[in-house]
């Protein structure tokens, strides 16, 4: 078995020690924490929520893989369903990558389909069966769901972060268990390896715009988004696209592939038509279980209701490892990714 | 005058209407409301502020300028001194980019310096007569200087965004003048052109990390850091870095050309000895207001203390053009980035 920590945990300190020798003593990092996990905290991410985009290959000829994890259910169920069927019927295979904006997004789809000034046609017929679906979607109004019963909630200002398990967590949660809210009014938390948030005013819970996170492009009126236009998050969070379009799943390995494309220089970061050879296409994408066993990639997430993932989480807001010297003594929610490690066998 | 808005204020929607008709009425964009800002609004940036950083030609032999504004006082002024006293003594000349960690941090200066794995001799002489900084200087205890005199402090929680004129600004500011603290227990503000904080517990003011924030890569000692080695921010705002490390700029052009760079397989997204062609080498390093005149660029920032840039700021928490359904009633002020335009002469 081959286990890699991909991405989350990665240390963070701006130097490298000579040697082991030149490292003060100090508190474990985040990533130090959860290398000690124990083998049942790591949870195998089902080969339907597993998504395979494989890129043309760069310029040295080296292969491009992108790997998405599907969100579980409830939440985007209808635009999960439709990008399964997509991938099924292979839509997806031949499109590109048309949008890099800096700071912002990179989106893929159609060339045509989103970008007037892109010199293509601008459509690519979809298949049938695609649900429609509406702004209703976007989030939730309960969470009663196996999935989501152990929320790590972020208390804000320095105060410990807490867990809790509320097999019953709902909007009508009482006030005396509510925590802080964050600069968007919302009550973050992390469950089933996912941010999500309480909205302000009892709106529902839904998804949250960290880094590496996946939506569904649209048009102007909500029900325009099928997911045959995707795009992930390549800067700060844009929180403000909470609730105002549908997140679907996130990246968890060859984000890289993604956010180092060259930036687009039309409106929006779209490639204009002259920048058309930096789209870069992508081949394929396929759901892992409609691969042969044999050859299904396998992931792992660690657990966000284990001890370990409680520990992790109140080191990133807290750092005691040697090159810090003053905590912070909180974290915002797209500051705490959920640990990722491919279990893939050889 | 060419007058390019350069950054911050981009257009959000994910898909460009097909012609102007297509788009339904709303609300101004925070990029057109900063657009009807009066020219007095505009500040000019010192030249002795703006470092241009050359970066050698890409592979199609374009050129790539990063252009950084250099905090004003009273945030660490003993670093910047010495990154001017770096440029003068054209120490930045052939060092080069030494590490790209996905959704962390770029990292240039010499490249044996602060990785063993580079393969390359461990220092480059610095110039004599650097400052040698400590921790302490990370923050200041309190704001009575004429840059940061009018704060917009971020209110969290569905309020308006505040601006507030205190001429007295201080961390004995009356506990009926606070604003709510944001996941980090900080309460921030936007002034002067940067982001920065009121950190929790009265432990003093510093600027915040936010993409595009450059900084002063150091050791594990805090008195480590001089100014050669600099890093700027690539991802979602590391703010556990905040009070840890000195911040002395953001970058205000060219940000495209870091934020692409192919990512190091290293440890902490350093390039290995095998990677040591991914370098990308720094030409030169020079303050503006050394060259001469007609060869200076020149940029101008939106007031932070201005109508415009309140009513922008107040967009950006409750997104009311044509796309937004839900406004989010607040915003992190690492999604408030300032405006910034090119002015240079032609």
């Amino acid at each position: 078995m081959k286990r890699t920590l991909l991405t989350a945990a990665a240390a963070l300190s701006l130097s490298l020690p000579a040697s082991a020798q030149d490292e003060p003593e100090g508190a474990p990092s985040p990533n130090q924490i959860v290398e000690t996990a124990s083998p049942n905290e790591w949870v195998a991410i089902d080969a339907e929520d597993l998504l395979i985009m494989t890129l043309a290959p760069d310029a040295d000829g080296s292969e491009r893989q992108v790997i998405i994890q599907l969100i579980p259910g409830p939440f985007s169920q209808g635009w999960v369903a439709n990008i399964r069927s997509l991938a099924r019927a292979h839509w997806y295979d031949g499109i590109s990558v048309n949008r890099v904006q800096d700071n912002y997004v990179v989106q893929w789809g159609h060339p045509g389909y989103d970008n007037p000034e892109s010199g293509e046609a601008d459509t690519k017929p979809l298949p049938d069966g695609l649900k429609v679906m509406s702004d209703e979607d976007y989030v939730v109004q309960g969470l009663r769901n196996r999935n989501w019963r152990s929320l790590h909630w972020l208390v804000a200002h320095g105060e410990d972060l807490r867990r809790r398990s509320d097999p019953d967590l709902s909007p009508s949660m009482p006030a005396s268990m509510r925590t802080a809210p964050d600069s968007y009014g919302a009550e973050p938390g992390i469950s089933g390896g996912f941010p999500i948030a309480k909205f302000a005013g009892n709106r529902g819970f839904g998804p949250v715009h960290c880094y590496g996170m996946v939506g569904v492009g649209r048009g102007y009126s909500p029900d325009t988004g099928s997911g045959a236009e995707l795009y992930t998050v390549i800067g700060h969070a844009p929180r403000h696209l909470d609730r105002n379009i549908a997140l679907v799943g996130r990246i968890i390995a060859g984000m890289e592939h993604l956010s180092s494309l060259p930036r687009g220089t039309g409106t929006l970061g779209f490639y204009t038509e002259d920048e058309a050879e930096l789209r870069t296409p992508i081949q394929s994408t396929r759901v892992a279980s409609d691969l042969p066993v044999a050859e299904r990639p396998a992931f792992e997430y660690l657990s966000t209701e284990g001890d370990t993932f409680a520990r992790y989480a109140d080191a990133r807001a807290n750092r005691r490892d040697p090159f810090f010297i003053v905590p912070a003594g909180g974290a915002d929610i797209c500051n705490i990714p959920v640990p990722v490690r491919s279990a893939t066998s050889e």
